[in-house]
């Protein structure tokens, strides 16, 4: 009974997700849901990820969380569309509240749109927004062992961007093993390790998600 | 309809939370439900936690873990008993789950039971198990935003522990941030900024959960 419950709510998200994402293939709009635990640096990765490409992509971001505002004022600083979900309680973002938003946008005038999901390694991997993929953080401060523990997010993932690592020296934990186990998990998973905080191999994730904005529209970044 | 499910959930948990907290008054066992992000230092707490007190506290531990045991093998290793709860999906643990373990106890033979959650900052603070009361870490490496946007969980909990302060040179992180807005959240909340790799701070939760347990049972911890 409890299981047939959550079974039909996952169905009913699948389908909405499908419809968000054939409005997005309407509109050639590339779609990245962004995942990680609590504190791992989506809001960050973000502000960075806005300052390397805005002048070749026109970003929208909407702002996934429990409550509060303040991941989408930083966001409106960089000064393009942010739209802030609360979901109040709620521990993930799903396909009915990113549809609620779309009023908000106007669609024509992006190519990427980024969702920042609730910081939580578990329940978001569960519902799809629409998304063309998913991206997670893991901060190295977490620990090597949450492939192993947490395997849906690294199952469900495209890419991995393994963050924090200038904290490498201070704490006990091994990339390889988080390489590993998460490529045991999912063989086909892009890894970066990256600090958001220096800088280090931020260029490498923004080359590859510029590469993925322009094979869906190779008309608008014409200026490299 | 999608909100009477979820209450008519949680009131069928609080049920069993109440007949397990029942039981465990009639063994005169203090029990806490112990939560955080993934990574933020729980299983090391609790080895640490384990190592202080256990010639005078006999200590028992559930583990929950979506999948994989290797919590429940840290722990055992301590020598004392444990038992490994996964979940196989569901973000949580519920009245129900720890029911499930308890003929794996002897619970005449224990003072302190400690149940590990899974690692979420959301959905665990919403299920009770029967516990005295609730007990949840908060890494520096998460950021002093965490309070006010998860503030579920700070409202539950009993007792935060700060964790990881040896790591606060290298963060963009201030503790008097997260205490104030933490004790805005919940000003009965008792405070204590550790570091489980250094030590710094410990001995002050140590003397704070053994004088709980001694409260309970007068009688069994006379050494001191």
């Amino acid at each position: 009974m409890k299981i047939s419950v959550v079974k039909n709510i996952l169905e009913a998200n699948d389908r909405i997700a499908q419809d968000n994402r054939a409005l997005f293939d309407e509109k050639d709009l590339t779609v990245i849901n962004l995942m990680s635990s609590p504190g791992a640096g989506k809001t960050t990765l973000l502000e960075k990820t806005i300052d390397a490409l805005k002048e070749d992509v026109r970003i929208g971001v909407i702002e996934g969380d429990i409550q509060s505002s303040q991941d989408a004022e930083r966001i409106a600083h960089k000064g393009i569309p942010v739209v802030q979900i609360n979901t109040g309680g709620a521990c993930h973002l799903d396909g009915n509240m990113i549809r609620a938003t779309f009023h908000e946008f106007d669609f024509d005038a992006l190519d990427l749109l980024v969702v920042e999901n609730v910081g939580n390694l578990v329940c978001p991997a569960e519902f799809k927004v629409g998304e063309d993929f998913k991206v997670m953080i893991l901060s190295v401060t977490e620990g090597d062992d949450k492939p192993s523990k947490y395997p849906l997010m690294f199952h469900e993932s495209k890419v991995l961007l393994i963050n924090k690592i200038d904290l490498l020296p201070y704490v006990d934990c091994s990339i390889d093993i988080i390489r590993t186990e998460a490529l045991k998990i999912n063989p086909h998973l892009t890894l970066f390790e990256i600090s958001c905080k220096t800088g280090e191999g931020l260029e490498s994730w923004y080359t590859w998600l510029k590469d993925k904005v322009r094979k869906r529209r190779p008309a608008f970044i014409a200026k490299e």
